[in-house]
């Protein structure tokens, strides 16, 4: 009934869609197996993309000439630029999304990308050959072929979903929990383990009063998440913002004794930085409040997510704490909160390709390797995705560094330390996060998509052009002598300090108080500039104001890219070497990083194991 | 957490969400408590709505109110007005419609509805006091309180699905099955019993080969099944017809084996009029091909639904099966053909209010009550959220009769007759099916349904208009005569014989071939009347042209209606009517009809035991 597929991608959420996508794209023939053609790509927590970190990464699968940025674009609410008042590494852009309207332009770019077929059934197993994935078992029964396999099942795999004392199993609300894939593969000699995660009630906008809420609004300007020109939206939907008391959290705290979490009934562990409700009460006993945001789930529907207030207390207890709340006075729930518990493979069994280091041609890639966040799942799924076509096609490994994409910084936590608690990206997690910003990541990214097949020459074009910009624009401001005269009048307005003397232009800019905008419009001899796009012109004057810390990091990178380029057999043997303390020899032997840099990040491993190491590879 | 309903639906299938809109629109606070929230009026089967007799369902539907007609008609992506060569008793008019638009459109309208409630949870079980349904008891443990209950489990009641030799439990396709209401009625003393339905393959529109099969495309004047003045597409989208043929019958033979229908594993009864594919060819042997139609699943979906091609074959049967037809040689499956097996409780147990004879309160409505189809499950839907609004209120039941709509023949059939197979609707069910026609749902059931405070000024206003165009209309042809020079070429032209001398307009529009808008625009004296709405000079000339045909209906309505209005008291005893036969008395005590007409229709009642009836009634 089926061909052989170069690539079975199993489950169509964020990741596997992602996966699917981009391995088509660069040409191999994908079919993309799901449980349920109706939920493709759904957002099982809040209907939003990106924020601080995260927007970066959608950034960089857009670059990548993945489809989240666009799709995101096309179905958002809402846009705002977070940490706007801060540097640009700090730009995060962030939308709320029409929840259906995500799911249905997923499915729908997924449907005319011409190597993704579509097949409705639970994969229930994998056929293994001589150690190689090569197809799979489908509850109906049909086994099929492939030459690669990418797991991509989320929360699925043996869910079960809580609610105060109650549980009953499941892989999403009313959505049935996947089976045997865990089971056959800890058999094959996998570890698996637990994790939980948690998402708020749902409630009926119409019972809410929001005069009794702080309005936010979407920005006036919308960059959005895609390199490509995708029409935005005419008008936003506000967001709303209200935040708890004490009365309500000691409601909350009268289910503690029903609560999954604190009884011991969940086993899994949960996001830290995502935490319940009942978490942050818990943990933070002296906060007298917490700030819940209240989130539109669309343009057209009166469902409403309550951002902050995930919890999977009783479900009474749920609806007497939110009746506390400023603005819920008469709140009407749709669906409550629930925590679900789920399996993971922790990822240190992974190659940094994502392929698993037992079983050639299988790989992992989403919450099944320990992440939380679509974001995260969506950038696995595109890494996922492009190397198991490489591998099909004999092709090199793609791996991106830490200095390179934040997708590269999480893929390398990831396989490296592991994860024992849902890992959400930070911008903390970045050493280089000068260089890693949301406004370059095409500077960055785009052109080694390009070269695999990936990005399309409208982005390489796009790329090539904003970087002639970027020169011409740099150059055009350092070959300008300005006047006192033709300069002062605007830093006047600015309350900036006059020059006393010709000064060159861009070093005017490195000012704080001088944005690129303004400047041009204000100083005539500057006009020349006006016929540049607004980004480029922005992403010059990024690179002038920022050159100093720009080129720190540039440095840091270059010295540490001595241990990182330092790859290390895949042969080496590192219980010989007894030299190693023990603890060393057992982490790199589980590992096995494949550069020195990687292995100079593994917890537990200090600088003299690294010498000896070098010593031993001859260095 | 919840406060004291006047009314809670269980399920928002179609029948759930029209009684839920029903209600609501009446005044009543409605809780509509369904399983999942994002499944919200999903057709289950095919996306198209209307067709024969049920187009005129769901124009009655949209005459009284209810949302189905506005809903299809915003979802439309092909119109066609089925029977047009036919007398204006046949035409029925047919949509294919965007299945998640259709969903998404319900649940944006219900939202709407400031009276409807929400909440996502699988009802287990009633709440019944003395006798009366006064709320449900939820999976999560939750007691709702309520004045009445409308079930509308549609197939969900310990659904299990087939494929071939395989069977899993669901109560739709990747859905949970519902457990608990059946075991409690039956416990109540309830009979239910088990039906089946079956749905085709869905496939992929990519695969397929167009060249090889027939276009058809929608109507260029699109009516819509909506009364009020809802925009219609631009464009439309064709539909295909490919057919079956020997080899494809006989590759399908090879599975009937292992087929669940043939081999005894499914027990409930199929619907005898929409067979799956290997009950035909079963049934009909002598035929040589049956027609398939390819219809697209929306604007922008590359999935297609095989209409003709129901079946609960094993999947490779249905592979194979499908590749022989022509066009689909390369054709790829989405998702599998599948049957369905779910409790129902036959409808001879419910009063014409559709509330259920045992327990105050309690109404059934849907699939449920053994029908198959969106409309004959919408339109119980509606007359059974109508009537527990009523009962909840202390107000009259709300009864249409067989000579006032295709809802009324329904209803009767379902709880006079019973049904042992799926019921659907058939323009044969009905006697008076000259009087029930699609364009004149408007002025049969506006009035009754405005006077309820369900249908709004808006309609009444604008049946009020159309009555007095098409008297308007009616008088000016029958006051204007016309002599032979004004109107002979026009006859000419039709081929129809000239008049030899003066003769009234009316009298001329009763020829077959003289259709009223062409003679308006051709002849001169007849000018003034293209003022009016194309629609009401249509209907004034169906009233003009099938005059005799109505008007014997009318007197058929006013015979029958002596045993119609004929009441029997509910509290008739049959059994001490010796002089009846022991069917007789079995079946009218069963069945306790709530007319003469009623008794006269049950089967096994005959002339002589209605008379004996009318004599015990002292008529
Ligand atoms: C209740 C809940 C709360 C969450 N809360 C947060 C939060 O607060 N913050 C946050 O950042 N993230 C949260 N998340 C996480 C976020 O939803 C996930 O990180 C993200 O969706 C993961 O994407 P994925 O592609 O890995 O998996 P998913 O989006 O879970 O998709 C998995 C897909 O695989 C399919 N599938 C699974 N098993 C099989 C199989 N055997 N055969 C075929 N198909 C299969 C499923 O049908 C589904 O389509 C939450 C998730 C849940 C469920
Ligand atoms: C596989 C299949 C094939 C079909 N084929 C045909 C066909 O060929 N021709 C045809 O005319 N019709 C066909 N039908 C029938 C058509 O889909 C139904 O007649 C119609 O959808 C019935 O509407 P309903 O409102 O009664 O129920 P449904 O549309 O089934 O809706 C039932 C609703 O109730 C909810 N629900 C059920 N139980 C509970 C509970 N305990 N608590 C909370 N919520 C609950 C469900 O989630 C769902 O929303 C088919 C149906 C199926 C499933």
């Amino acid at each position: 009934m089926f061909p052989e597929y170069d690539i079975i991608v199993v489950g169509a959420g964020h990741a596997g869609c992602e996966a699917a996508a981009a391995a088509a794209n660069m040409g191999s023939k994908v079919l993309l197996v799901t449980m349920n053609m109706q939920t493709i790509a759904q957002m099982s927590c809040n209907p939003a993309m990106g924020g601080i970190a995260k927007g970066q990464i959608v950034r960089e699968i857009d670059a990548m000439g993945g489809y989240s940025g666009i799709v995101t674009d096309k179905s958002m609410i809402q846009f705002r630029m977070l940490n706007r008042s801060k540097g640009p590494a700090m730009w995060s852009p962030r939308t709320q999304n029409d929840r259906m309207l995500f799911a249905a332009t997923w499915r729908e770019m997924l449907e005319q990308t011409p190597n993704v077929d579509f097949y409705q059934d639970m994969v229930k197993g994998l056929v293994i050959k001589d150690g190689r994935a090569c197809g799979v078992i489908t509850g109906l029964g049909h086994e099929i072929k492939s030459k690669a396999v990418v797991l991509t099942n989320g929360t699925f795999l043996n869910g079960i979903i809580h609610i105060g004392d109650k549980n009953f199993g499941g892989g999403r609300a009313a959505e049935k929990a996947a089976t045997g894939i865990t089971e056959q593969l800890v058999s094959l000699g996998f570890e698996s383990d637990r994790l939980k995660t948690g998402t708020p009630p749902r409630i009926d906008g119409r019972s809410l009063d929001y005069s009794k809420m702080e309005e936010q609004p979407g920005d006036e300007e919308i960059t959005g998440f895609s390199f490509l020109d995708i029409p935005k939206p005419e008008k936003q939907i506000s967001c709303w913002i209200s935040y708890t008391n004490q009365n309500v959290h000691d409601i909350l705290k009268t289910g503690f004794d029903r609560s999954p979490m604190f009884t011991g009934k969940i086993d899994g562990v949960g996001p830290r930085y995502c935490p319940s409700i009942e978490d942050k009460i818990n943990r933070f006993a002296e906060r007298e409040r917490h700030q819940l945001f209240i989130e539109p789930e669309g343009w057209n529907t009166v469902e409403i997510y309550v951002n902050g207030f995930s919890t999977s207390l009783p479900e009474e207890v749920q609806y007497k704490a939110l009746q506390i709340i400023p603005g819920f006075e008469n709140v009407r729930i749709f669906r409550p909160g629930y925590a679900i518990e789920y399996d993971y493979f922790p990822p240190t069994q992974l190659k940094n390709t994502l392929e698993t280091k037992l079983i050639y041609n299988l790989f992992f890639a989403g919450q099944i390797n320990g992440t939380t966040g679509y974001e995260e799942a969506a950038c696995q799924g595109l890494m996922a995705g492009i190397n198991a076509h490489q591998r099909v096609h004999e092709l090199d490994e793609v791996i991106l560094k830490r200095s390179e994409a934040y997708i590269g910084v999480l893929i390398d936590d990831l396989i490296t330390k592991g994860t024992e608690e849902p890992y959400r990206m930070f911008t903390s997690r970045a050493e280089y996060r000068t260089l890693l910003r949301q406004d370059n990541a095409d500077l960055r990214l785009t052109e080694l998509s390009y070269k695999l097949g990936l990005a399309k020459e409208d982005r390489m074009d796009k790329v090539i052009q904003k970087q002639n910009d970027i020169e011409a624009i740099k150059k055009q401001l350092h070959d300008i002598a300005l006047e006192p005269g033709q300069v002062n009048p605007y830093l006047q307005s600015l309350d900036s300090a006059p020059i006393p003397e010709k000064q060159k232009a861009d070093k005017i800019l490195l000012r704080p108080s001088v944005d690129i905008h303004s400047y041009v419009a204000a100083v005539d001899n500057l006009q020349d500039l006006k016929k540049y796009p607004d980004e480029n012109m922005e992403q010059a004057a990024i690179q002038i104001k920022y050159e100093t810390y720009l080129q720190k990091e540039r440095e840091l990178v270059t010295r540490m890219s001595q241990l990182e380029d330092l790859e290390i057999p895949d042969i080496f043997d590192y219980k010989k070497i007894t030299s190693l303390g023990n603890e060393a020899r057992e982490k790199l032997t589980r590992v096995r990083p494949r550069t020195l840099g990687q292995a100079s990040r593994i917890s537990g491993i200090n600088p003299s194991d690294i010498q000896i190491l070098m010593v031993f590879m001859g260095r």
